[in-house]
């Protein structure tokens, strides 16, 4: 336990640095960190890691690196300008008390969507009614500036973590999670790992699997004049995405026990399509793409075993798809589902350090989103916790991020790294 | 009616061309002349034009020029490039017994789609067993040749239309008639109008109106996690497109009498669709382009009018759409539908000329597709025959045109230009 004056202490360093942590997440949201254009934000990261004395590791993805290893997840991107950044301390070499710590964020997003959708300018955040709003503002770089901030705390009062600290701003995470991996690849581990995801203050206990793919349709052109000749690869689609649904039904009927209380944990969703080439003829293709959410313990080969039943049972009644079966590509997420070890030491700390700053005791959820929480976990036995401040509409329009909410994320976190890794004189 | 000698001369010159136009159709086959591309192949034209004697009109289209005038649609592409041609004869002055003739075709072709659908690459047209291949081969571009090569054949006996012939190669044919529409508008006037369209030696008696729009259906966005608080913008199209097919099925039980014996005149087809930005976000957007059938006599407002409250009943059952209704954006065809003046002697010369080359009556086919024949007829009281090879394919993989059709069409087109503008000896 923490003397109660480092405590009390640790809570104000956070509020002195919190002006500059708000204009630090106002920069960062400015920065547009779509995929395959995160370098510029990681540049930024890299900045400011090595501004803290921090040894900055600054490497780019190379599929060859990772791709033998479970998780990976097959891509279509070129990773030529995809570049990861950790910022390391490590602690004076007579300090052996301490736990090592791993504190990940994200610093890809993802797209805007229609502009004029937004009521601002999504890079370019907006403070409203203690609201910070801006794509990406809460997922998760709210989470990336509690990280360096809550380290920060520890400095302002001339400390340091007794352990080592490796501060990781990762990218991929909204699509493979092949940067959470590379770090792995790469040799980071501790003995816990903190997610900053926008989780709303309460504690990831379980978290679905996600799998992306595509389904390629093939039609029968003919001139729209004679449809009835031709065979519409974008209708031909529905009754495919309607049999999808179906095995999400059945999903959904049949809970993993961490999922027992939820609403509805398996989403399957249509979230992008195109077909066809020409008004006044009849389409000859049409490609959609699928996210599904699957259980903890489901095996991704046998995931993909009754996708590819599910579509071809429906495009066997199709006369024209019969004989011209879809093609499905995987790429993008092959992401397992991941359950949190139960009652670690970790756990416990951050019961504690939230219910100091929060007052209240630390909620759990169940996540029907991946993060990247699941690498830490599956692959190297790495206790994850995903735990950050309160967002709203996240992946939609208006993304918002609450301050108030940012301001106990930090705190509970400095609390947190003080206890988790001992501490010492800066040196 | 011709002198039997003279008759057989000119289906003779046909013959003796014969070789020569199936390779000037190869040569223009090969010029990708899809929309916004056309410009080199319309240089072909003019050269072939020039090379013929013909007084050559090369124009360059222009939106203010004939926006204003019936049969317009509307357009989304630039007309920089975008250029008709036009090889006119004028006879003797001394001459005035003849008739006035408009051979009209048009050289764009729709897209290819994927290419490996094609047994051979699309834009390199091959021969076998007695049809040739190629996008474009079949619609236009051998009506195309037989207007050129019908012309040729009097030449070949050194004689001349004795009136004015317009031989015309226009654009814009496949999705807005204003390449057709822009030759009325820079005063082309005739007695009649010949268009070699691929209609299987049937002369078009009637054929529907078309209507291209497009629907733009807004979505409310969310992580996929929690798919069930957003709105997914592309499953909300499907019971948009199931009441426009409801509005099909209506029209066709309500037939033009035009049509009464046809199966199914009518046809809505969904051609184009394109949503989503992200694989893991409910999509905000989903547009899909629809190409709808109409029959002569339909009112295009009122058309757009039972459109819009068929999307609009349908979106009032979608809680989204409801409060965000779809748009509906018209560019592309507004093509009233059109029927031959009956009777005509333009109509019974064709018919006797057809009979004479095919050994067999001239039947008669309604259209479910639209041609640039419309503007003649609709707009400037011109006969306007719809008449030439037979295609198979158009709009589809492995369009292809039989060979020994084009050489009957010419033959019948040579014997109709010396009977229609009567000859005289050349110049």
């Amino acid at each position: 336990m923490l003397a109660p004056d480092l405590r009390n202490k640790l809570l104000r360093a956070v509020d002195d640095g919190f002006d500059d942590q708000i204009r630090f997440l106002a920069d960062l949201t400015r920065l547009p960190s779509l995929r395959c254009q995160e370098a510029t934000a990681q540049d930024f990261m890299a900045t400011a890691l090595r501004a803290r004395g921090l040894a900055v590791d600054r490497w780019k993805l190379r599929v060859e690196d990772i791709q033998h290893l479970p998780g990976f997840s097959p891509v279509a991107v070129s990773y030529e300008d995809a570049w990861n950044v950790v910022g390391s301390h490590r602690p004076a070499a007579d300090s052996q008390q301490g736990r090592s710590l791993i504190l990940n964020g994200h610093i890809d997003v993802v797209p805007t969507g229609p502009l004029d959708m937004w009521s601002q300018p999504p890079f370019e955040p907006t403070i409203v009614d203690g609201w910070m709003s801006g794509r990406g503002a809460g997922d998760m770089k709210a989470g990336l500036s509690a990280n360096l901030f809550a380290f920060d705390a520890l400095a302002r009062l001339g400390l340091a973590p007794a352990a080592e600290v490796y501060i990781q701003s990762v990218i991929e995470e909204e699509c493979t999670g092949n940067g959470a991996l590379a770090c792995l690849q790469r040799g980071y581990r501790a003995e816990a790992a903190l997610i900053t995801e926008p989780s709303a203050e309460t504690l990831g206990v379980a978290q679905v699997g996600v799998m992306w793919f595509q389904v390629k349709v093939r039609g029968k052109p003919a001139h729209v004049a004679v449809a009835g000749t031709g065979a519409n690869a974008i209708e031909a689609c529905f009754p495919l995405i309607e049999a999808l649904h179906a095995l999400e039904t059945r999903w959904n009927e049949t809970r993993h026990p961490a999922f027992a209380e939820h609403a509805h944990p398996i989403n399957f969703v249509v979230s992008r399509i195109e077909g066809g080439d020409w008004t006044s003829s009849v389409p000859s293709w049409c490609t959609f793409d699928m996210r599904i959410g699957l259980y903890p313990g489901q095996d991704l080969a046998a995931v993909r075993a009754e996708v590819e039943s599910s579509i071809a049972q429906a495009a066997r009644k199709d006369p024209f798809l019969a004989q011209n079966p879809p093609a499905i590509v995987y790429h993008g997420f092959q992401a397992e589902g991941y359950v949190l070890q139960k009652d670690t030491e970790a756990q416990r700390l951050l019961e504690r350090c939230h219910a100091t700053v929060a007052g209240a005791a630390l909620g759990q959820r169940t996540g029907t989103g991946t993060t990247d929480a699941r690498f830490y976990g599956l692959y190297a036995g790495i206790p994850a916790l995903v735990y950050g401040p309160k967002a709203e509409n996240i992946h939609a329009f208006d993304e918002r991020v609450e301050l108030a909410s940012i301001r106990r994320v930090t705190q509970a976190l400095a609390l947190f790294i003080a206890e988790w890794c001992g501490v010492q004189t800066r040196g």
